[in-house]
């Protein structure tokens, strides 16, 4: 596929839209209803080398926020996961995986607890507004669900503390990771959190204000000339090789927690009431029968990834590769994949039929490949 | 926006997918995380002209089904929209506006009745699903609810029913406006629809094996060669035209089923129940306060309407534009939009403030402009 994306208001531009397009952005995904910049003219590679090196500034404001408010509003937060949110204090960001009753991934959002009543749900790609609402609505629970126009802004690599304490003070060197404090901009108090979709550091601003979006976004541009920031998004070879994954890319409502790794995030005490936990235990007493792993291949630098690949060993069907792409750093591809249990330990050789037609001799790999 | 679409599995492709690369698609949308070709290197004004005249083929995958099934399949149906379903029959499509307990549009599908506890939802851009198994979920209902892989295809414009027999037989010509019969191909009997998001007449094959997906293309491909077959799309000139309204573009969560200008599926019967009754008795009550209308203006083509332009008359906001495109008809830009209560009336003069930071002298018109 090297079609244009057509235009239109479905389709919502972000608060900061008109500096991206300024920027030269020549690549865009949508996530959210909402535009996703994916590149700027310059190869992955270079943005990929760019962020481990220097910082960039990322339009993530299609990571929309699922707020939840009211008196059941930690209540329903805690139906929707298995994650164990009782000790979950103000402040803080937890990853948690969102379930139905079948233990199928519905999202996988970083929540983040503003107070006792109040959380948002950072979303990956599906409404989860509107899972959230019925539910709420079904159980006649007493909290309002929305979904506020924040809009997140990504400042992503090893130059992002300085740049973000020239331009909201030392303050913010103070932030642990997965937590948020509020900074002044501008008169404003902004929730700014040490969080971020790469494994290179940085924070995530939320801004609630759009009106302050391009201001926002000039003066952390100014005062990143210092440190060469270039505007970039979630980059593919960092997240692959990170093993960040990609609701639906690696997974989809198809998949269970356990399939995705995220077993640490599966909590079946008696205690805690939730969505899919009977069913959740079940598979936890069987064990997955598939799960995510590396899968590192030769060959020159394979095509994108735009549907699953098939997966042999010794002639069998040993699962699939969901995302792949040409890794400088490796000088092999690097991919993600669900590989079935027989398969699935490091080591393993598969062979990888992309989809140019190509057969190409891969090694299953645990992730993270590397940060 | 004239930047490419980024490659994903997220986004995915359909089983005509490579049919519609072959055929030099050069525009896509995404609706429902799925790719939805918009033009295939030709104009909008070209394909318009060759839709009212000849018949296309449409890639409408992005029309994914939400399934119910089971006991509570019609009562869930029921709670989810104002429309009474209580006389709806199987073999009948009717169009249904789905709210909230505001009396928020979440999504203005096509309901497809199967059996008595068999539905289908053929839904705009938002995750119904999660909506119905959120209300399901909550409520405790015995109703499956999923969202299979059935993949639309449309055949639209006049020529239409011509070429449809010819693959199906002459049965197809005896299937009523809005209503579906099932038709054999290749031993396979097809849900096959007389509906369309044109008003240039056609049908909606739902096919719900999707390894006969190139088969039934190349079939109809061939079979319409005698019929000036072109591949296409929903047509922005021809839907604006024809007033047919798109969720996210003329209307979002924050509209009401009335200033969408759907009263007339708007049942407020005591005996019905659903979801936002209480909320849409007091707006009918009230009347809404904004409504979509047509708007005609003038100057040269208008650029795309990636967000809202706002109307004034006599200096006052009179509402905005939602969709906008040069009409080769009317030689005049057509478009749609939300007019508030004092500037809804026909006749009404407005003036147009496009993104291009023209203004322009607009007419407010009834809907549709014309068939």
């Amino acid at each position: 596929m090297s079609a244009k994306l057509a235009v239109s208001r479905r389709i919502r531009a972000t608060p900061y839209t008109p500096r991206v397009e300024a920027l030269g952005v020549s690549d865009y995904s949508v996530v959210n209803h909402t535009v996703l910049p994916k590149g700027f003219g310059r190869s992955t590679a270079d943005d990929y080398w760019h962020l481990r090196e220097h910082v960039q500034i990322w339009d993530v404001s299609c990571q929309r926020q699922v707020q939840l408010r009211g008196p059941d509003a930690a209540k329903l937060a805690q139906l929707m996961t298995p994650r164990n949110l009782q000790t979950a204090i103000t402040g803080q960001c937890l990853y948690v995986p969102i379930i139905d009753n079948n233990a199928g991934m519905i999202n996988d959002p970083v929540l983040l607890k503003l107070a006792d009543d109040h959380y948002w749900l950072s979303i990956a790609d599906s409404d989860v507004a509107l899972w959230a609402g019925g539910i709420a609505q079904g159980m006649g629970l007493d909290v309002t669900v929305d979904e506020p126009d924040v809009a997140p802004l990504a400042i992503q690599g090893p130059k992002a503390e300085d740049l973000m304490a020239q331009v909201f003070g030392e303050a913010v060197r103070a932030i642990g990771f997965f937590k948020f404090h509020y900074l002044d901009f501008k008169g404003e108090p902004l929730l700014i959190a040490r969080s971020g979709y790469s494994r290179q550091g940085g924070f995530e601003i939320y801004l609630h204000k759009p009106d302050l979006a391009l201001s926002l976004w000039d003066t952390l541009w100014q005062a990143g000339q210092a440190f060469d920031i270039a505007p970039g998004s979630p980059n593919l070879i960092e997240r692959v090789e990170g093993g960040l994954l990609s609701y639906g890319n690696e997974f989809t409502r198809a998949n269970n927690p356990l399939e995705c790794g995220l077993q640490a995030y599966c909590n079946v005490d008696k205690n805690t009431d939730y969505i899919g936990r009977s069913a959740l235990q079940k598979i936890i007493g069987e064990g997955p029968s598939q799960q995510i792993r590396g899968v590192l291949f030769d060959g020159s630098p394979c095509p994108p990834c735009a549907s699953t690949w098939p997966l042999q060993a010794d002639g069998d069907d040993a699962g699939y590769i969901t995302t792949a792409i040409w890794s400088p750093r490796f000088r092999q591809n690097v991919a993600l994949g669900m590989l079935g249990k027989r398969y699935w330990s490091p080591g393993q050789k598969v062979s990888v039929h992309s989809a140019d037609g190509q057969i190409r001799h891969g090694t299953v790999t645990s992730l993270p490949f590397a940060d």
